[in-house]
C-alpha cells in the first residue's frame, strides 16, 4: 500500500495557498499501480451482490467505471446541472462558499438496489454525503462508499454513514 | 452491435430544439451492453504495444478507464482548464460560438509513446481533432481516436488523423 501512497504526487498550495494537493494522476498514469489500486477496491467486493456503481463527476467516473467493468456491474453518472440529458433528480448542497447542485436520471435505481458509490477523494465528505442522500431517496441500499484515498485529518467520514466508507489509502 | 445500439436512448430537443441527443448512459448503466462495449474495444487492441489511453474529461474518462483497465495501460486525463493541479501543456479550438481550451500535465508523455485517445461520442470531431493536436506536440504516437459511438452525419471523422478512428456503433 505504501508503494500506492508514494506514486500520489504532492502539490503544495493548490487550489490555494496553505492545501497541499494529493494529486493522484500520478498513480492512474501508471499501469501496475493502476491496476493493482483497482485489483485491491475490487477484491473487497468479490462475492457481494452488488447491482450498480456510481460514479461521482468527474474524477469518480475513473474509479467507478474500471470497478463496474471489474464487478461485472454497470454504471450509474451522477453529474453536474444540466449534463444528464433525461429527466433526472437533484440534490443541492453547501460548499465553503455557496452552495452546489448535482443529479441523477429519475430511472437511475429500481427500489432494493445494492450500490457502491465510488470517488476519488474523501476530503471534508460533502459531496459523498450529498450523493449518499440523493441515492437513498430512490430507495437503493448503499453497500459502501469507496475511495481511492481519505484525508483523515479532515473527518469527512464524520457526515457518511457508519460502517459504510472504505478508503484504500490514507493521508 | 444492434442490441448496443437499441439500448441508447434517443433525447428529442437536448441540448437544444431540433437536435436529438444520443444518451449513451442507459448502456454504461446496463452491466452487459457495458461490458460488451468495453470488451469489443479492448478486443481491437489486443497484441498491440499500447503505453497510455488518454481519456477526454468527462465522458472520456468512463471509456478510458475501463479500457486502461482491460488492455493492462495506465491513464492520462484531459481535463478543463484549472482542473490539473501540476504544470500543463493546454491547447484552446473553436466551438461553434466562442472556444473552449483543454490541459495536459506536463511529464504525461515519453516521446514516441503509443497512445490511444478515448471519448464516448465522436460528433463534429473539434473536441478529439484538439486532443490530438496536443497529444502529438508531447512527441507522442497516435494509435487511434477510439469512440463509442459515432455520428455519422456530422463527417467528424474529416478532422481526424486519416485510418487512426474507430468507432463501435454508427448512427
Amino acid at each position: 500500500m505504501d508503494q500506492l501512497k508514494d506514486i500520489i504526487r504532492n502539490i503544495p498550495d493548490f487550489p490555494k495557498k496553505g492545501i497541499v494537493f494529493k494529486d493522484i494522476t500520478t498513480l492512474l498514469a501508471d499501469a501496475k499501480s493502476f491496476h493493482r489500486m483497482v485489483d485491491l477496491l475490487a477484491h473487497r467486493y468479490v462475492g457481494e451482490k452488488i447491482d450498480q456503481i456510481v460514479g461521482i463527476e468527474a474524477r469518480g467516473f475513473i474509479l467507478g467505471s474500471a470497478l463496474a467493468y471489474k464487478l461485472g456491474t454497470g454504471i450509474t453518472l451522477v453529474r453536474k446541472p444540466g449534463k444528464l440529458p433525461y429527466k433526472t433528480r437533484s440534490i443541492s448542497y453547501e460548499l465553503e462558499y455557496g452552495t452546489d447542485t448535482l443529479e441523477i436520471h429519475e430511472d437511475a435505481f429500481k427500489k432494493g438496489d445494492k450500490v457502491i458509490i465510488a470517488d476519488d477523494l474523501l476530503a471534508t465528505g460533502g459531496t459523498m454525503a450529498a450523493v449518499v442522500d440523493l441515492v437513498e431517496q430512490f430507495g437503493a441500499e448503499i453497500h459502501e462508499c469507496a475511495f481511492m484515498a481519505e484525508l483523515e485529518f479532515l473527518e469527512g467520514r464524520s457526515k457518511l454513514p457508519e460502517g459504510k466508507v472504505y478508503s484504500l489509502l490514507k493521508f
